[in-house]
């Protein structure tokens, strides 16, 4: 059928940008994720939480993807990083020629870490990639235990979970170790954080990590 | 740009064989709802629920769309309904094709009300029209207020939003003024219930207006 085809040709020539992009990260020595979730998971809280633990350890921007609204930038970038939003007008999922032109607004050179906070969306975004290092997939403790089993590529392409709102566990129908269990399930070798924005739990540990694998690749 | 056409037909066609559901629903005198949200907002809890008040006053069949596992069909199949299960592998939203197909797994002579869930994903399944007398949009209360605000076409193209999860108010950084103020500025004609599907707060008052609905319409 014809639509397939098309859908494999933009996905071709999304790999081709996306490869562009790496090689640019690559050239200015930037380590670079894709933050993936459904939406309200917390990626924007995470991201904040991050932006503080890190501030005077790291040189971060940001890159928002959203439908609608610049609201996330906002947010960010009252932590006073660079900050880039890009919104997709009804499109469900950030393509790597949408990152290269909020590249233009970024001094590469400036930086170590650029994250992209994805449109809230644990479908299309798996399709997509942007030239990121990895995919950090945000899975809440609220979206119920099953959501890796539902919504398997999203897990599978990704190299870290973060499982957040920790803090909610003992008022939730939702089990921890059957939420890690059915994520080592779809994929084996998932880095696996556990935080709360509201308490700060898990996040210097995620950070250190980040902050690591700067050290270790960038 | 081609693309941009191809999707347009892939609507325009849609949009016939969601007509074609549509007059079947009404020689029947079948109600239909299609339910969307964010993966995990509690849409086959909210059915579940929906399905025990119902019992034995309005007959309830439902088609499950997800994109991997029968595991919500499975759920629903425990009330004694009849349920289909649509797998998408991998697609982000659910077709009038889609419906149709499984349609022939459903007596509709036998039942009043079709509930069809949808993928979870707030952003995809607002394009597709598959016969329903109306969207209901779930959105929880953790998933923070701002996102009628971030996901406006599916608050937009619905005509009626839970917000569910009201229990977990008192443990996260969320309004429920903020969030139904927000939902209303996008679309000032929804019809809002709040519901709880672990208190079972709110169930009784949506499922009298769906069966009153099912009355005035069916």
């Amino acid at each position: 059928m014809s639509v397939i085809t098309i859908e494999r040709k933009i996905l071709e020539k999304n790999d081709e940008i996306a490869a562009e992009n790496r090689a640019l990260f690559a050239r200015h020595g930037v380590f670079v994720i894709n933050m993936v979730s459904s939406p309200g998971a917390g990626k924007t809280s995470i991201l904040e939480r991050s932006l503080e633990r890190l501030k005077g350890e790291l040189k971060v921007a940001v890159i928002e993807g959203d439908v609608q609204t610049d609201l996330d930038a906002q947010r960010v970038a009252r932590y006073g990083v660079p900050a880039v939003q890009i919104v997709t007008r009804g499109g469900c999922h950030l393509e790597a020629n949408l990152v290269r032109d909020a590249l233009k607004n970024i001094d590469l050179s400036g930086i170590q870490v650029l994250i992209i906070e994805n449109v809230g969306n644990l479908v299309c975004p798996s399709n997509y990639d942007l030239g990121e290092a990895m995919k950090v997939v945000v899975a809440s403790t609220t979206e119920g235990d099953d959501k890796p089993l539902k919504y398997p590529a999203m897990f599978r392409n990704a190299s870290v979970l973060v499982i957040n709102k920790i803090d909610l566990i003992p008022y939730v129908n939702s089990s921890l170790s059957t939420l890690r269990g059915n994520a080592l399930q779809i994929n084996p070798a998932l880095r696996i954080f556990e935080t709360s924005c509201t308490t700060g739990a898990g996040i210097d540990e995620w950070c250190s990590w980040l902050a690591e694998r700067e050290r270790t690749t960038g």
